[in-house]
């Protein structure tokens, strides 16, 4: 791999190009190269909220010499129309067709975040709308975050792992359901079972009846951990699962039983308010059994403060090292290359 | 012209001057010069929404090595007044004429946004409030769409027609108006007339009785037009205008029989409904008659989507030439020079 | 004094470092050193409104060649919950205990603003939400103005009367309150009497009754004023004020006998709409005596349109003068150092 165009699945990669793109964050992290980048512009462009992944891929620029510029729904433009075919008599003044290749012409690279609409499984799980923006987009492209995927959050826990010495074939990695008011997407879910089999991880979804995650997710991770040596399965059991757990990664989804049917899925998750992650959930598990989040999480809610706070938490760090690793995935795609 | 310290209205340069302009701007999109401005900020101050131009200055800073701050309404800044002599005890904690000139201190050159008012068509042709701000600001400043200009999107548009070599002196340009909901500024028509005037072109103003373009515009690009070799002339009849035409540029503005008077405006432009650009229009034009607008545009109200997502539009050239265009003039003003 | 980590305080600096800050920041704006901060980053985080400090601090990391992100509460960022020890299950989705090491974690320096709560002078005094906040931060830390400081401020307020040979030691600086609709944090008063008796000047505060500044902030600045030769007073008597002085300095702030009570605030502030600063102030002062503000400011309710837009308003250079000191902090924090 001489150069990236596009940055949309970690399953597009081969186990050598993931290696060597961890290998490049973790030498710029320790070998700046403030000119690697000199007079490149990164476009990102947000259709939905963002925190790290705006301030990251900002710093990720300058740190590389270049800048970038960002376009996001709250800031006082036109209102952007996103339907096919329709005429714009209404509110938005400006259409995503128009929106999206313009945004993309000033940079030399375009980040795009489209989250899930949360109304259709099968349009999230084909991950339609970030697919038909990307179709707009003649520049190489970097997925922040779509319906059903998030390659640079993957990316970032996977180098986490590896600063950690987690172990790799043995490692086992459950990622657990838990307790949120809202129906969330399934893109970090879905994208850390993948990354986890990809790195050959023995892979354990844990969570309540209702909240399985899709056929088509469980079978592309199975594929992978077939192809990578993991494995990967599901269950409700919380004490089978955290036994011998080296990493247990927390988030909350939707109800795939009721996806886009609010009020049956509020009324399941709300029988589960106890799917707080807590101390004694890791009584079974490995005393170094280290907690993962991907981040915005709430306290006391989706995890209690003390495994939060405490030294299995390493949340911070996994958000840090959303920063070295997506200057590797920009200096493979707009500067020496890898 | 070694430098320039404004940039505030196309009229206000030479032949030689833009054609030096518009040589520099496709030298910069060929040749990079990422240390041509750099430690150079840019500051950036709108008063009115904005997504191209907000996200072209930036990326054209970072292409030359500096980089640009943006101020912008909707900031959680203080609120910002601008009547002269008011006794300051409501909402709005800043005046301008202290964030202005402090804005502006911070940069090496301004770029400011303030639209028309649409109160008083004698005040915006005047460009009162632009040139009210301006007085307070002692730095090179550019116009980034006042009420009654826009050079920098006819810069752009006039790159993007010499980029497709549509003819100067014999070259037939049509403004037409179009349908939109909103009562729109002057300030695209105005600009967009002069240029192609001063470009050399035959200019026709296409319109609906009670859009006729104020004296003072057409009077000012028929100057231009006879100082550059061009014409300039009005009229109502579709199929007479576009007769050989070899750009069709659409916008919607104000009527001018009721300026500021919204409630006769939109009765008035309500019956003008079916003045949505599309196929058949072209029928008596050139087979390679182009489509031009300076977005955002409404689809299927302004223009069909047949149209504009067709071979003749070049909407999207138009908007990444505004990025090559301020880079000359950034170049020129705060660079090595022309 | 090689490096700085934190700028919490100016009290926390010797002359003889604030001097070379200041010489620094005199060379800066005379000499560009467009390569000093190469490849750096600042994080900037707001948790409060700012125009001068988010431009200023944008403009300070270009010029040295690096570059800074913001955060800031109207970004379409998670809601972000500051208090400690709560269930989240309400509105926000992100704490600050996670966001503010984060938003650190991505830049070299992280400056935060936090201003007071108003509500309990105790806990206001003691900085109390700027100090927690920094506890959660491991990086240079700069204050971009908390509850009780304001040390960018002072020191370009320093700068300013340097660049104006405002007499030192026998300088008259006068502090005067002035009326303002709203009850405004202690900061700039606080922050600026201790930068003016740090620089050896005779002080006097000029306020009303219920407006006297906290005895912690007045006995910490005549502390400061014995230790580099100048003095601290407290009036209500304008005319003995005034008498000599060679700046006014106004700031509104909230009454200290009914801090955290807005409604006796009101009623006693609504008596004093009389102390808006004007011309006629100044006829025992000194011709040339200056006027200072550190913006944003209400015109014609905390100072006349007359002294405002008059010779003696210093009011945008104090302004300007953010940015070349903030330029010597940060080449002091993260670069060659003092």
């Amino acid at each position: 791999m001489s150069e990236i165009k596009r940055f949309d699945d970690l399953a597009d990669f081969s186990t050598e190009e993931i290696s060597a793109l961890l290998a490049l964050s973790n030498r710029l992290e320790r070998h700046p190269e403030p000119e690697a980048l000199k007079g490149k512009v990164l476009s990102l462009l947000f259709l939905n909220p963002s925190l790290r992944t705006l301030a990251s891929f900002q710093a990720s620029m300058t740190r590389l010499g270049g800048g970038a510029f960002v376009i996001s729904p709250e800031m006082s433009i036109h209102g952007l129309e996103t339907r096919p075919g329709i005429v714009m008599d209404g509110a938005a003044a400006e259409h995503v067709r128009e929106a999206v290749p313009v945004i993309a012409s000033y940079g030399d690279a375009l980040g795009l975040r489209a989250f899930a609409e949360g109304r259709n499984l099968t349009e999230d799980l084909e991950d339609r709308e970030y697919r038909g923006l990307a179709e707009l987009v003649s520049t190489p492209l970097i997925n922040m975050e779509s319906a059903i995927n998030h390659p640079c959050q993957s990316l970032a826990d996977w180098k986490t792992m590896d600063d950690l010495d987690i172990p790799v074939s043995a490692g086992k990695f459950v990622l657990s359901w838990a307790y949120h008011p809202l129906a969330l997407p399934l893109a970090v879910p879905a994208a850390t079972i993948q990354m986890a089999a990809m790195r050959g991880m023995d892979v354990t979804v844990l969570r309540p009846g209702g909240f399985e995650l899709p056929d088509v997710v469980m079978n592309k991770a199975r594929r992978l951990a077939e192809r990578f040596g993991g494995s990967v399965q599901e269950t409700d059991n919380r004490s089978e699962a955290l036994d011998g757990a080296h990493v247990v990664y927390a988030k909350s989804w939707s109800s795939t039983r009721h996806y886009g049917d609010k009020h049956s899925d509020y009324q399941l998750r709300n029988q589960h308010e106890d799917w707080c992650v807590d101390e004694p959930w890791f009584q079974p598990a490995e005393t170094n059994c280290r907690f993962m989040h991907c981040l915005p999480v709430r306290r006391n809610v989706v995890v209690s403060e003390a495994v939060l706070d405490g030294p299995r938490s390493v949340v911070v760090a996994e958000a840090r090292n959303r920063m070295w690793v997506q200057m590797a995935v920009l200096y493979a795609m707009l500067g020496p290359g890898l």
